[in-house]
């Protein structure tokens, strides 16, 4: 993301957070919670959020994750646990974009936009209007 | 990253690659290699390029990442080895961004642009000049 | 381990625990906890359990794992947590073993018995007797 | 394990081998190769060996894995790769044991026994007779 706007570091201004605990799994070399684990505990707070929704399954459609940008703002540590907040970013034909922030201590540590993509056998399939309807309820930064 | 050059695609215009296999623990229960996964084989990918680079260390530098913005093109599977193609793609004051490729069996399935930074306890450090031309002469897509 | 004994599936006879809620990471592609995610886990319970002792550091002491035996029980599940339960099975002279259980929803879903060693450039190095008598009082089972 | 016999660290003692190569991702704090990312390794080395075998497939037969024993023999390290050998350890009713060891610049650096069972609805089933021939013809240590 370029220069994301200061909401963005604003726990409040996501409508969901979930707490992750770290784990020392999550350290490298450096001592801090690496780049990966960062983009772990970023997909487990995500799949917290998604389970808000109820998108059609059973017919063929899987959601296939078609972008992730982290943005790395201060160095997380171990034991301390992270909250994850969530929000819908923008809303498009087929896909979808969540707007995530890492926070540690009261710290935004990090920030994720994640686009996931409606996809079948045919390509990809446009987002039902009850679903579309449900992820704009619950956007983020308002 | 918004809209790749079509060159992004092409493994011969990176000037580094490495082979990194996949492991069964990449899968996830969709059956291919996760999200994550992938930037963990992209962070080995890079960290095979960094070490042609030759910067300053023990006076206190460290190198962070301050984001990394992966495009999933394609979904990757096991077992199956992945090769992961490197170039400089900016070159900053005192940052500079890795553009990487992922490839499988002939197929770029995913992107990276990581943007690494130098730092010490004062906060960001210039890049060493004699590092700046190395980079300089180690950029993807020509 | 070869048959453990019926307490070593009951929570209470472990005189630590602590909760690690699982991660989509976990998972693999039979959709269960995945058996390295295990390990992964009890690994983050038992460095939750080794804070409370004071062991010696900074003399060039370090702690290996010597060994780490994992008894899978039942299928474990995201996204309950798990609980990881501690104790100290065994005390060497310069090792010690700590004794884990993981419940899921009630159920005990794995064990593990982990052996961890001091040493320094020497090699092994005996426990200091003030360290000893802490895990002394920390026993399993009792 | 108890005591492996001094067999068990000779690569040339197993009917099977295949490179893995270490990641950035495997590295702890401790700047080496972590025990749990030692596991994922042993994992990717056995689900190679595991492909040699052609077992029963769609008929409800789910193969899980009841134990992993590890023993941590020498510290490993990135980026030099691991060569896990593999062979059949145990064959019994309805499980069997593969052993495995993990080889770094020419060390045994661990050996790992990994338990896997064969299991229906209905709880463990037995082995069939041309699986259970095959895993005979492949055992370690001969």
């Amino acid at each position: 993301m370029s220069r994301p706007p200061a909401w963005r570091t604003d726990a409040a201004r996501y409508p969901h957070s979930v707490e992750v605990p770290t784990r020392f799994q999550d350290l490298d070399p450096l001592g801090h919670v690496n780049n990966v684990a960062m983009a772990a505990i970023f997909e487990s707070g995500r799949v917290a959020f998604n389970r808000r929704f109820d998108w059609p399954r059973g017919d063929g459609t899987r959601v296939l994750i078609a972008r992730a940008d982290i943005s790395y703002l201060a160095e997380a540590h171990f034991p301390a646990p992270i909250t994850v907040a969530n929000g819908v970013g923008r809303v498009g034909r087929s896909s979808w974009t969540i707007f995530s922030g890492a926070f540690q201590e009261g710290a935004c540590v990090a920030l994720c936009d994640a686009t996931l993509v409606f996809t079948g056998a045919e390509g990809s399939r446009g987002l039902p209007n009850v679903f579309r309807e449900a992820l704009e309820r619950t956007m983020a930064g308002e």
